[in-house]
């Protein structure tokens, strides 16, 4: 992002001139390799070896360009927020949530699932720990538009001296899907997903998740 | 559990006949080490050598008695589950929940972070996700008494064809403190546990949780 374009030395992980030519190939068969080694072994199980390997690349620009584990997980994750993701848009809050939560369960219960090896490689690598956050909390601002929405149609009281914190209410809906599948890891429930997005849209419509006006200005 | 009582080695982790005798001096000193060894280096940083030495033992005797690095996670797990831990019991269900997810912050935020070191753990070991998976669940079962206690009070509606699910207000109620310290790792809000609580207990009183009667039969 800030690295300056007379630089003879691309920064790690950061995209070159010519999108969609060799150097972007490469990127997309490492992160490629990354993703099934992660998905396969773990974060553990992650080394620069492995990954040149699966990729079919050799270790030494895998060395030159990520340097370590560590820029890989980095790369992967930042990867995963270029992605073009749109939050859902279904006409109502409950549905907009629920859809997000199906979204969610489906990436947690997936077997290899790309989203717990990240979890598990943020537990593993602080650098990891951190480009995960970041997406995460993208992720969350993107999803700031479904309560944005749900007030604009009137679905959620509008309320003289408060507004309603929108990220606290985005958590209530999706935490238990993740506390569930990942914490817990307990059977995936199929209704989950409609269930914690129902509460969360309760406790929303009953005046859980308002603030003072002053405080989150 | 299912070992016979005239074997003659022990199970894993299994107490033997003196309690407070030298082998339960031996395995207090071993799991004090483990989670010592935990918390400074995480789960990938454990083994018998470093837990032994630390623990002032001799390394074969933990080898006879854990076995491996598994076993010392799993005993350490089940050491935590044999704690005398009584839920709150304040007189309110807002009150209950804001305690629960209080002690759970707290024991989330200090550093280091045994909890958080058995999670990290439980990605690392299947063993040790199962023996988790146990005490979590043990947890939240000993916690139902909160919710039955408010409907005892009448602090949440009794409807006839449905019932409330205990379990899903509960985890309502916690999972916003594990999403945001443990997976988001945003720096810990001390309104969070009242807040979450609070949200749960709103959405709890508008009907979310409610469940047939025949479902949970």
């Amino acid at each position: 992002m800030t690295d300056s374009t007379d630089s003879t030395e691309p920064a790690v992980g950061a995209p070159e001139r010519r999108p969609g030519g060799r150097t972007a190939r490469v990127r997309a068969q490492v992160l490629d390799a990354v993703r099934a080694e992660l998905a396969e072994a773990g974060p553990e199980g992650l080394t620069v070896e492995g990954v040149a390997a699966r990729a079919g690349v050799h270790r030494t620009t895998v060395y030159r360009r990520w340097r370590d584990v560590g820029g890989l997980l980095v790369d992967v994750i930042a990867a995963a927020g270029e992605m073009d993701w749109q939050p859902p848009d279904t006409g109502s809050l409950r549905g907009d949530l629920t859809a997000l939560n199906r979204e969610i369960q489906e990436s947690l219960v997936v077997r290899p699932s790309f989203a717990v090896a990240l979890m598990a490689a943020s537990f593993h690598s602080e650098q990891a720990a951190r480009a995960q956050t970041r997406l995460w909390a993208d992720r969350y601002a993107q999803c700031e538009i479904l309560v944005e929405r749900a007030v604009a149609r009137g679905e959620l009281p509008a309320r003289g001296a408060t507004e309603l914190d929108a990220r606290s209410l985005l958590i209530a809906a999706t935490a238990p899907v993740y506390h569930q599948v990942v914490l817990l890891r307990a059977d995936p429930d199929p209704r989950l997903p409609e269930r914690a997005a129902a509460a969360a849209v309760l406790a929303a419509a009953a005046g859980a998740f308002s603030v003072p006006r002053t405080e989150g200005a």
